[in-house]
């Protein structure tokens, strides 16, 4: 219950609630973690940038078509005022078989605080070269 | 001078100069845009994500190596408040012989408004697949 008493208190609780959303492929529950603006965007590895809910709720259901998406995000990375958060991820996400190069994704996620919570606006995924590097997670200085 | 006068007073003033910078392989005035607290990240396209000011220097004094990139920054898409703004940022790269597919460059820039001005916090560029879309800049609802 605490939990769910305290779910969009934060930024990282609006994170965990997406990868969590991403996992179960519950595109109701990832699609309410996004601020009610049109101007939101994403932009998956790859892909060309998707600007408004419509778009963006389209792309996600046809990833999820494929079943859950099981990530977990490492070596959070954050910069955040009263108003915005900023977090650089890592994501490690489960290696299929036939995967004919090392690489690893980085994500760009952009939160609001909005009336109704900490809200996604930007979600920006792309692949880098070689493996996530190891070891701990950099200082958080903010 | 007028210009001169208004520079950074603005995310845009200061993504005007940041991509300036980058036409000339102007380092200093470069790396002079972005904020000073050492948890700036910086992703180039396909690489690995880098953090603070070193890390990024190094990665531009590279890049210049080989003389200034010729990035026409293109529909850009903003959403901000008083302290943050997003700018998502379609890069229109000069095209180089040999190059094998057709493709272009999204951007995340991120701007805090610091007590010098609105400087760079996150710079995330990655590869997407296709020509960039044409036609008009989405509008700007903010």
């Amino acid at each position: 219950m605490a939990v769910k008493k305290l779910l969009h208190g934060s930024a990282a609780e609006t994170e965990a609630a997406f990868y969590d959303a991403l996992n179960r492929a519950d595109l109701d529950s990832l699609m309410a973690l996004w601020a009610e603006e049109e101007d939101i965007t994403c932009i998956h590895p790859g892909a060309p940038r998707l600007v408004g809910h419509a778009a963006i709720r389209a792309s996600w259901a046809a990833i999820f078509e494929r079943g859950g998406i099981r990530i977990r995000p490492v070596q959070l990375h954050t910069t955040h005022n009263l108003m915005t958060a900023v977090h650089s991820v890592i994501e490690e996400i489960q290696r299929r078989q036939g995967d004919e190069h090392e690489m690893h994704i980085l994500c760009t996620n952009v939160y609001v605080n909005t009336p109704l919570g900490w809200r996604i606006v930007t979600h920006h995924a792309s692949i880098a070269a070689g493996l996530a590097p190891t070891g701990p997670a950099p200082a958080m200085l903010h």
